[in-house]
């Protein structure tokens, strides 16, 4: 299936990266494990390793920013706090957070034996979004199992898009949708440094949809108005951002804030019952468990060239959305719900 | 000049009142003085009475966001902690806030004898944007006499918009612009609540403008690359958004943030050293400065009924950007800095 | 064992209630399950039923504030987001959280057969401190057993405090500790409101510790210098915070605020590692699940009378940890790990 | 007059910087302008010039803490956002907040003609606490000369405390107080930092006060209440705190947060009405206003360092509280109003 760039179409004026997609940015491997049974079942786990597994010795400057904070990301407290992430980073069901921060807490206990013992605990992080409109959310089908392959199948590929992993069950303004990806190369004097952008999308109801603005949403809506689609407000929005470019976590924080911005041009207004997180990181810098030195000589990027970091943000996001719209096919899913294709024509004719 | 309804565009699908302003809210008055002088000076001072000049006894509900605090409010701490606003509204240009809220306080304390003696202190509230493009800011133009003018003028009648007031020496993605205001009808059940919205608009550069998400800035950019304008990424934008829904200070909060998913529709990123800011306060509800009651007695709208508000909040921002832009002629200022008009036409072919 | 009003010694002014526990305030219920194996395994689960039980269908107004955020509170981003709590509070180990949250969802959905059906899903409340000094917690020793014992063993009781639940493997300041709980009566005008506090203490090392500011650490520590204890600064505080009175979500939150400063005045500088976290609501609202009336007819309490809920906040945790210290026993726990029994004498002789 | 360590009294187990005073960190430069006209005005201006007057071409790295936000501190929305400091911080009463800052900004204008011109615009730094008990503050007395006068005397030498400067009309807990400083020193490896802290300290009642956590207050709120003292709960406090530590700003927040639970310990619950603000700043790295290198080259101590700067910074904070209570005589203001002088031999006594 087309990517936006397939059909002619792009987002901003900054070049995009080799594989347009989150895992240009080296070291982030993403993986999925999906479940579709029959017509009730449509979910899965998505995994990220934002250091290639080694993220626990070899720690990253992290943030994290909450457009509407009614969902879940366990661990962003930490994040918060500490400016850091030292885990794999798992995104799938509102009810399956639990199942997937206890497999992840024992994946990394056998990793790392010392880890409570001589060692600290750990805290993994895991975010949702709600996808029981398709999925039996209820009959809880996501066991560690499926956490487990999402980890292990984790790769530097680029990341596969639409209906996968945890991107299952996701819906996006009435229209299936799931994973996205994208990525920009962002010049600063003489080097290019790289923001990749991944998307779990599933907020929104058909009107609210706009393509770069423009207010499609309202006449698709007629369009589809005799399918069973959700058309409640809903849903919600995870966003991982990563680049390798040497920032701090407060100047991560303000990059944050502006992939929620990416958000809105899609016509979002973060409804009541979002959960709508971004999550950032950069491999610029390792932050080692253990040192002798209580220094870090690290650089970090003035401020000054922030600017075209928030555009990069803003733009990969709202790119990945689309992405996460047109890899999808229509699906059928529990008690005759609908989620039907988003008509890639609608797009040709703008 | 036309406004942007008048040109038979709009935004968004619900209805505007019966100015399409922020004084649509009963109560909200709005008063502007402004200074030209030569090609010199472009500044002024505009003022918003939330309560028609009894904010400071009868004071209301209010709350504050901050996009990108690359500048000040002063009064914000203020009114985050209480949730409160008990004085008049000032905008004005950036070096100019002291002298604002100097007379500020001197305008409160001649009208309430009490403060400082066997009442508390005030702290008024004075946002501001940057005006130094066109206007000579250096020379502090701005006296304790156009602060009263702008406190004195104040009135219901639906907001001048355009180069007046603190909007006189402003600019928008190149072009001139200044203050703006639209406003929103929400129905909900058998009532109907008002929401509106004023802007200092003084953001961006021409290369980033989007009129409803199309990207038309670089074309313009092109088109006026031979003029002296400023096109450096700078600037700010002040959001004042009144309604006279029973929310409390919580809501009024989440409805900021929409707010700033408006700007981010026409184009902004809030860049780096944008002083990006949204005040919002309610007139549903009286917070009365001495009571014997320990208690209020307050109806307040159940947040299944927010997200409308989310969609006027982001709405009405997005059409008082629009206001703005085009209620404001070219301008040359000192030092032969250019900020042209915005070419209405542009819009017409889209 | 001697609570600390039974040694003769008290904080603050205000009275206490009739338990002096969170139980003071009316529908709130408390229960533990707690797992003591041998040398080896210290650790439970604690539940707080906001409600009685009927949480769910009928919310309560709730806050949340983040003194260190270097721990997981399952939950807090929809607290804070929506002001609301509507699912039990479970408190255990750090690496406990997941099964936790896992658990709480299996028993609401068998409660609430329409969660995630017709209905929206759920996101259950679990705070945690790390018990590993004395418990091996790799061993992951917690099951969904214990959870549902805790539910189900919650009452209106008095809260049994020091290693029990959740406080099995706690440790303050090198000494045991676990749970502690203490309560305020709070006059107004003509009528009395009551607030409570739950802790969870696990903060500090032995030279930190004051009582009543007084700087008793240094010298506990020389004492105690021979012991195989805790002296690493490590731990977490999870406060739970209950009122009956008026009150909105951003009142809670600045109460919440002043809980922490009541964990300042026993010697925490709130470290680097610690997870301290506030959660609060008050019984005195509910907000239905579901409702014909788009408005809530609520009391809320003026501001002017915010001062002795703060006092109350502060001197009921402070109260609180010294609580949870008198009612433990020593604990000789994994890999000859001590924590020595608070010598009680040290406080009557000052 | 005695400091608290001439009475053999210490807070802490840090050792204390040569001159226990902020000015301890290098660069650091505090003056003071008060004016005391008989009973009726008792106010002043207090200036810290972080980098010895250059700190607008080489600008700090900085951070701030509201712990309760009900006053101004002018510029703080900026430290905020950009984690710097580029101005000299004033603090004054709160209606002179106005006079403060335009007098900043001229001073500014003056020194750096290319301010507003080629250069962007300013936003100076100016907090402030009521003085209305003592001060016909409704009068104001402060005018632009003062305000010059405070920036002109600042010098290196340890800061007088008491009744000076900002400090002039200050009262803590009934009592006459005004500017208190304290510093620390931390060892880090084979190096050793500092840490200053300067107070401006107006809150509480007298009955809150508490002498290293022990409650003295009530006791003497008995002993002198006969006289006419401000026994509201009022006031607010104002934190400056200055180090030499690599630092980032992420880190100077959350030592920030460790000042705040060090007001706590002197009794202080953030009372409703207080505004208390902590504005911190490092002068390890200089961030130029203008640079070629896209890149800054900064160590930064590694968070496992952060605990002792934890410490130093609530036991700097409380000391420079006592400082300040310890050096300021009895003061029988306007009305009639009395703040008596701290009757030191109540802490002899303990």
């Amino acid at each position: 299936m087309p990517r936006l760039r397939d059909l002619g179409l792009k987002i901003g004026h900054l070049p995009v990266g080799p594989k347009n997609s989150i895992t240009d940015i080296e070291g982030v491997w993403v993986g999925h494990s999906s479940i579709h049974e029959g017509a009730d079942i449509h979910t899965g786990v998505t995994a990220l390793l934002p250091r290639a597994g080694h993220e626990f010795e070899r720690r990253l400057v992290a943030s994290a920013y909450t457009l509407n904070g009614a969902g879940e990301v366990f661990g962003i407290s930490q994040i918060k706090e500490w400016g850091l992430i030292e885990t794999p980073i798992l995104l799938t069901n509102t009810l399956s957070v639990g199942v997937c921060a206890d497999t992840a807490v024992r994946y990394l206990l056998a990793k790392y034996p010392d880890i409570a013992r001589t060692d600290d605990v750990c805290i993994p992080i895991v975010g949702e979004c709600d996808d029981s409109w398709l999925n039996s959310a209820w009959k809880m089908p996501i066991t560690p199992c499926h956490v487990e392959a999402a980890l292990q199948s984790a790769s530097d590929q680029a990341v596969e898009e639409g209906s996968v992993g945890a991107g299952s069950g996701m819906i996006t303004c009435g229209f299936k949708a799931g994973i996205g990806s994208s990525s920009r190369l962002i010049p600063v004097t003489n080097f290019t440094y790289r923001l990749g952008v991944l998307v779990q999308s599933n907020w929104g109801k058909m009107a609210q949809l706009r393509f770069q603005g423009r207010e499609i949403g309202e006449g698709l809506a007629r369009q589809f108005q005799k399918l069973n689609i959700r058309n409640r407000i809903a849903g919600s929005i995870i966003v991982l951002l990563a680049t390798d470019a040497p920032l701090n976590s407060h100047q991560l924080h303000r990059i944050s804030k502006r992939a929620a911005l990416g958000i809105s041009r899609v016509g979002s207004t973060a409804n009541h019952g979002s959960g709508d997180f971004v999550i950032s990181f950069t491999t610029a810098h390792e932050i080692l468990r253990k040192s002798q030195d209580p220094l870090h000589h690290h650089c970090v990027l003035r401020d000054d060239c922030l600017d075209d970091f928030f555009q990069a943000a803003a733009d990969a996001t709202e790119e990945s959305i689309w992405n996460a719209l047109l890899a999808s096919e229509a699906c059928m899913g529990r008690s005759e719900h609908m989620a039907p294709k988003f008509p890639v024509e609608s797009l040709q004719l703008l």
